[in-house]
């Protein structure tokens, strides 16, 4: 392990922490007890993190990249004999361009802090999830993160025009490009985008920003059949020509438990439904955009498919429409849950889940399953729950991976791979993709000294 | 060089042509003379192209990929002791997904008639350029075209969801994904993407497509200030919430030279206004796109800062009006072209624009000068147009590239870098970035035979 004098001296004592300081911190978000970490270092510029990742390099020393803590695979947990890298003194926000709508900012400002100096220029920075408090810009995109508005604006990825990142030799690249298209030569910024930290440190970013819209038109819509809401989809996304930004869909079991007491909604559309669909807009004409999106769900009704809709009136009601997709803590109560996050092509969801849902009650009948997600995008999130076990929860895993496998699913539709879903990664890759990956990985970090056994098995 | 039996085992007699079969063929759309490469092969399947690959590579055999020939900087043009790899003969269309709207297809089938398959489907394939009817969608995906509805719906590789190439060592790596989300592990297709196929030869894509616009508005505006222009650009992005297509600029001259005798067009707007913007959007609901589209134009031009405008009531007015804006070929009657292909941030134009054309009238007055382009991605193009003399291509490229570097544009927008381009690709790289792309080089194509020399200079 590298002598922590080394570190001390390119970036001051109160910037390196060891002992009882990193003891007395959580290891991460969905894992609270004490840090096992030989110690963890903040540094304050890029400079600072290219010296230390130089120096670690030459010490062969495992260096763990620290964002806010609030990923959900385990990619960010600093162990025994590692060091953490922390970005969080990095967060200035360092400019606003609202010509070119770009913000160029460090790595350890917070997603909302991002959000809100956007919407002080009238812009928007579009990603956006739970975490926006404490998840770091860095960290989102170094995970590639997803959320709510990925049908309209695309993953992080879609939202990154330049970074700068540093090598584990300690190498700075900086591609800060702030334009749309830029093809002179390879675009390097991809390699640190969701590969989680472990082909370079991302210090620095520019951000592509949009004009902030100035309406949202919200609903919610009950079908009675799958092909309905595929339909749906369909006909919502021409109609709305490019205005679309959510669509989001519950099973009955999910929608029930969120509208049933404990929870604080009430059902807005009875509960006897097999779908529900939440459908969001956003457009720029705030006189014009409320008739363009009830005539589209007029037509949708009048089609038939559509079972029965609510449509939002206020802001309020819109938000009360989002807080019940977005109560899942309702789920935590039944007892362990095992969470997932796959995805695969909308046209094989229906097979899907009624293959995995009726293996999961044959196979674990005590454990009640809940899917929900945002299949706008491919994007479906299953919760089963019940009685906490080792043995269940692997037996819960094999029931809905294995057969995402034979329809081109994948196990990680948003949240990364980290150590939690390396199990299952040969499902959804070949073994040729995972040799290139490590082939790029040697390129890279040669020692395998960054976040290492982290995203691709050791 | 390899024995073209080995090749012709392979793929057979016919797949191979060499001596005057290769000499009767031009060497790309920009260069007509007689291709002068060793041997051309053209294999129909995956596994051949693999086969071919991998006893290139046991034999050192420098290989180069081709595609439609119509990429405009010679990053496809096989010469002597080299092996043409072209893939014409993979031109199937597999499958549509109208529900996932997906296309499979082999990297040979020409982008229009992806165009057309898709529309076939009520579905759209959103990169369009002119040379839509040679171009192979394999080398758009390779050079990471750009084009017309960049604004809206990004590069190709916004387009591009999943691919299949064949390393230098013929290594087939399969990474088919069909879903708009995806984190397992490092996405490797993106390595595929925009490097000109210097790091494997792309055989088979999985494209995402887009529900059909159901109407398209279109206007032309004229501005006195280039403030005007950008404010312009922000409200009708902004007004238009998601529906805005295209925002191309005309400077004065391209206007002028457009709209006047021998040119076809006529000018729908007085041709004394020093900038014309082109405006498109495209939405969902014939009956109300035009209003909104009319409604925020009205707003503009009631705040100040549109002198004019001329709005398409009909299809045919819409491309008459985009007619002018493609109409660069009356630039080649005057003289040599010199053309380029640059971005910069949309805040720097102004004073980009007016240094490098500063300079060109003072250090080559004989030469006319005429700037357009897709100014809402950052894009413009420059054509410089005089007597031919090799002395002053070179001072031409000078006077544009040289005021790039200190605003942070970029010497390629969507054409690539390909031979032409390399000698001012270190204006807009670092020596840092551009060392990381030679580690990836080395680590995909460790003999340098795919396309040897093109991108990264030697």
């Amino acid at each position: 392990m590298i002598d922590l004098q080394r570190l001390i001296d390119i970036v001051g004592p109160d910037a390196v922490l060891s002992g009882e300081d990193v003891r007395s911190r959580s290891v991460s978000w969905v894992n609270p007890g004490p840090c096992q970490a030989y110690a963890i270092v903040r540094p304050s510029t890029t400079e600072q993190v290219a010296r230390v990742l130089g120096a670690c390099s030459a010490a062969q020393q495992p260096v763990v990249p620290m964002g806010g803590l609030t990923g959900l695979v385990r990619g960010c947990e600093a162990g025994p004999g590692e060091v953490g890298l922390s970005l969080a003194r990095m967060h200035r926000i360092e400019s606003v361009d609202p010509v070119g709508r770009t913000m160029t900012v460090e790595a350890g400002v917070p997603l909302q802090a991002v959000q809100e100096e956007a919407e002080r220029h009238g812009l928007l920075y579009p990603v956006d999830f739970g975490a926006r408090g404490s998840a770091h810009i860095g960290g989102s995109v170094s995970t590639n993160a997803g959320g709510n508005g990925v049908i309209r604006y695309g993953m992080t990825r879609d939202s990154v025009l330049g970074l700068e990142a540093v090598l584990a030799d300690g190498t700075v690249i900086s591609a800060l490009n702030r334009m749309i298209k830029n093809n002179a030569a390879y675009d390097v910024k991809q390699l640190f985008i969701g590969t989680e930290g472990t082909l370079g440190v991302i210090t620095r970013l520019v951000l592509r920003l949009r004009e902030l819209p100035r309406s949202t038109q919200t609903a919610l819509v009950a079908c009675n059949e799958f092909s309905a809401v595929t339909a749906l989809l369909k006909h919502m996304d021409a109609s709305l020509g490019g205005a679309l930004t959510a669509f989001e869909v519950m099973w009955n079991e999910f929608y029930r438990l969120v509208t049933t007491t404990p929870a604080k909604g009430t059902p807005p559309l009875a509960q006897d439904y097999p779908f529900y669909v939440l459908l969001e807009s956003s457009g720029g004409d705030e006189t014009r955009d409320q008739e363009v999106f009830e005539v589209a769900l007029g037509a949708a009704i009048e089609a038939g498919g559509v079972a029965d809709a609510a449509i939002a009136t206020s802001k309020a009601q819109g938000e009360s429409l989002w807080a019940l997709r977005d109560d899942v803590e309702q789920i935590y109560g039944i007892g362990m849950p095992v969470t997932f996050d796959v995805s695969l092509p909308v046209a094989e969801m229906e097979g899907y889940t009624g293959e995995a849902l009726t293996r999961l009650e044959r196979e674990w009948p005590a454990y009640r399953r809940f899917v929900f997600g945002h299949l706008g995008d491919g994007n479906l999130h299953l919760i089963v729950a019940g009685p906490p076990s080792r043995e269940a929860r692997l037996g819960i895993e094999r029931c809905v991976y294995e057969p995402l496998a034979r329809r081109g699913g994948s196990v990680s539709a948003e949240h990364g791979i980290g150590l939690e879903k390396q199990p299952w990664l040969g499902l959804c890759r070949s073994p040729a993709e995972l040799a290139l990956m490590r082939r790029l990985k040697a390129a890279l970090d040669p020692q395998g000294i960054l976040n290492p056994g982290r995203v691709l098995p050791a």
